[in-house]
């Protein structure tokens, strides 16, 4: 199943269904944090704050993992190795309120901050394996 | 609030909330997966069985990472990077049926394989931060 999210897992995606992405720090240890993702059909998406930890992980390093559990069952998931295969500001912006429309039923992400630069990421899923 | 768990953050570990748990690979790729977990008031715990990709990834490096969500709340979690500190055979047995009981509501750990040997990880925090 390498490089392919499973059909039959892909309603992951249209739920309000948290990742758990791993990126790796300086040191060589690994961070994890929830977060809001999608699916581009190629791409697992992501998207952060210009600066903030886990940007500075992926600039540094593009191999990172997310998991994805379905929330109406923590025993069914998908686990995604893979490496990050875009990072880009163009778009960003759209992206963000795109996943607050999915996850917040709202059309603007309400949490900007002044000055904030947001950033969209691509994953490019590598090793794929699914549980439940 | 580096090596503590804090007190506010402690009813996470007495619901059925998940840990997402970060291993580091041979290649220094991060992997993630979802875990039960518990806390002694001193470590996180984990538990998988001997000779899994999350074993073998601790017992080369000790560096982890695990957040937890509170499962009434995705958006209120704890996320903590650490060390393994320890890892026993010894009362691994007795703690899976412990998260059992936690998790399934049941005494005995259901889902044991022939050969398994049950193994426990003691997770020291270093860097804990709260969300929510």
């Amino acid at each position: 199943m390498a490089g392919t999210i499973p059909e039959n897992y892909r309603d992951l995606f249209t739920k309000k269904a948290f990742g758990h992405l791993a990126t790796v720090m300086p040191d060589g240890s690994p961070q994890v944090t929830p977060v809001w993702c999608d699916y581009d059909g190629t791409h697992i998406r992501v998207n952060t704050a210009k600066g903030r930890v886990k940007d500075k992980n992926m600039r540094r390093n593009k191999k990172v993992a997310i998991t994805i559990s379905d929330p109406e069952n923590s025993y069914r998931y998908l686990a995604v190795r893979g490496g990050v295969a875009e990072i880009t500001e163009q778009g960003a912006d759209a992206h963000i309120d795109l996943l607050t429309k999915k996850y917040l039923g709202k059309e603007k992400y309400p949490y900007r901050q002044p000055g904030e630069i947001r950033v969209l990421y691509k994953i490019r899923p590598e090793r794929v394996s699914t549980m439940g």
